[in-house]
């Protein structure tokens, strides 16, 4: 169960990859990333991910060094080298390494990195995880769709939660506008609708969002991607928050106020299941 | 002249110098940094850029892993032993080196890097550089006080500036307020009183900033620390950036309006020649 690490194009163990500090990732945070589940030995929605690793590198004007299609060979052998059922495929890209500048650099190549975090368990493929969660600022910048790896704010404010007994921090801009949380998109049902910010410049588009509105459109239930107030997230009947690492999460209370009805609800319970038919049926 | 760098108390050069790509300063950008000018071998406001490094840790729950007069008597024995008499010493602490989770380790060292960077020719210590400036929105997050390195929003608005032909951007909230540059702080005469924008969590409180306000105070030259707008900016009669790296920077354009008057102004020349005096008299 090695975690292996391929560091522009060269393979060895995690522990062993290093980078220099003069790299522009750990000088100015000055690249993206993306993270993958696998599942049984299978990335889920492995286009999705590289793809918004590409849109990532375009936003920042960096070139990825290699082809969504050689990226996914790269990732299929390290899975396969590492013999990894269940966990997760993490990638970087950098701007690359040069004396520190703010200017971007010429004449140098990227810094891509991809590793694997074998979880060493299997991942129940029925599972959810009751969560709480408080309310925060948003106090990123203003292009949170780029995801990179500027994460200070994210830290800070996910810690903030923890240090408050809650697995997420819901994050509200200053006109009161719920955008997403530190590592999840956010959901909630308001007066029987399913809503949740649309794509913007301050959310970041999240591959499992998506799947949750497609199960959400095949079901016929009414959705309205459009921006809510934490005012009307108070009266939610339900809220969950949705990410790769931790896929569906049902909110069962948000800044000490309990979610009325019982949690899961209807609706963030058939997601659960239409969630889990879709990983099975992609990933066996 | 050998760039030396000291990585957690081993010193190499700074070419050898590699940290894990676990590390959260490469994963998160979960760290700060500062930079300080050396003029004649001497660093110039040492112990104000060390309290600003410590307040910046301080700020992010980072314990600096060694006492102010212990990183000042690393910092002396690097200049020393790279024989460097003009340059800039870089300190960057990050929270160490984990497993990729957003949450705070427990149990590890914060990563603590310093290393010079000669210029390899002497200052000249009357020296001064008239720039042209753009102005951007300020996207940056909004705890700018905390000097860390998430730099990807300055990286990219200062990348734009000399796409544009700029050596630097002016950075302005929505509601037109000018904060400050990308690397900078910003000045402005406006109706015969020099603007600079509070301290607050907006800016940086930059070192050159308050030596300029001392010199200002000492010469009785009316100053107002109140935030001004985009407007105000056009009408001003001054206007300069202040910086550890550039030092006091006429601006003779903005957004290809000229300055009405010349420049440097007579303003902006008293603080350049009392400003080179202070290095003279602190560093030699």
């Amino acid at each position: 169960m090695a975690n292996l690490a391929w560091l522009n194009g060269k393979i060895c163990e995690i522990d062993d990859a290093k980078v220099s500090v003069q790299d522009r990732g750990f000088l100015f945070g000055d690249g993206v990333y993306d993270v993958i589940k696998i599942y049984n030995g299978n990335p889920f929605r492995l286009r999705s991910h590289l793809e918004r690793l590409q849109r990532s590198c375009n936003a920042i004007s960096i070139e990825l060094p290699d082809s969504i299609g050689e990226v996914e060979l790269v990732i299929r052998k390290l899975i396969k080298e590492s013999a990894c059922a269940d966990g997760f495929i993490y990638m970087q890209v950098t701007r690359g390494c040069a004396p520190r500048d703010h200017y971007f650099p010429t004449g140098i190549e990227p810094t891509f990195l991809i590793y694997i975090l074998d979880l060493g368990f299997p991942s129940l493929k029925t599972n959810f995880k009751l969560i709480e969660c408080i309310t925060l600022p948003d106090e990123r910048w203003m292009n949170c769709y780029i995801k990179s790896t500027n994460l200070l704010p994210n830290v800070l404010a996910l810690q903030k939660a923890k240090e408050a007994g809650a697995g997420e921090a819901i994050l509200c801009r200053p006109d009161g506008t719920v955008t997403e949380g530190t590592r999840a998109n956010i959901f909630a049902v308001i007066d029987g609708t399913v809503r949740t910010h649309p794509e913007s410049r301050l959310i970041l588009t999240g591959v499992t969002r998506n799947v949750v509105l497609d199960i959400l459109q095949k079901a016929s239930i009414p959705v309205s991607e459009e921006a809510f107030s934490i005012d009307d997230l108070r009266k939610a009947s339900e809220v969950w928050t949705t990410s790769t690492g931790h896929e569906i999460s049902p909110v069962k209370k948000i800044d000490q106020h309990d979610i009325d009805t019982a949690v899961p609800g209807p609706v963030c319970s058939l997601l659960i299941e239409e969630f889990w038919k879709r990983v099975e049926a992609e990933c066996g």
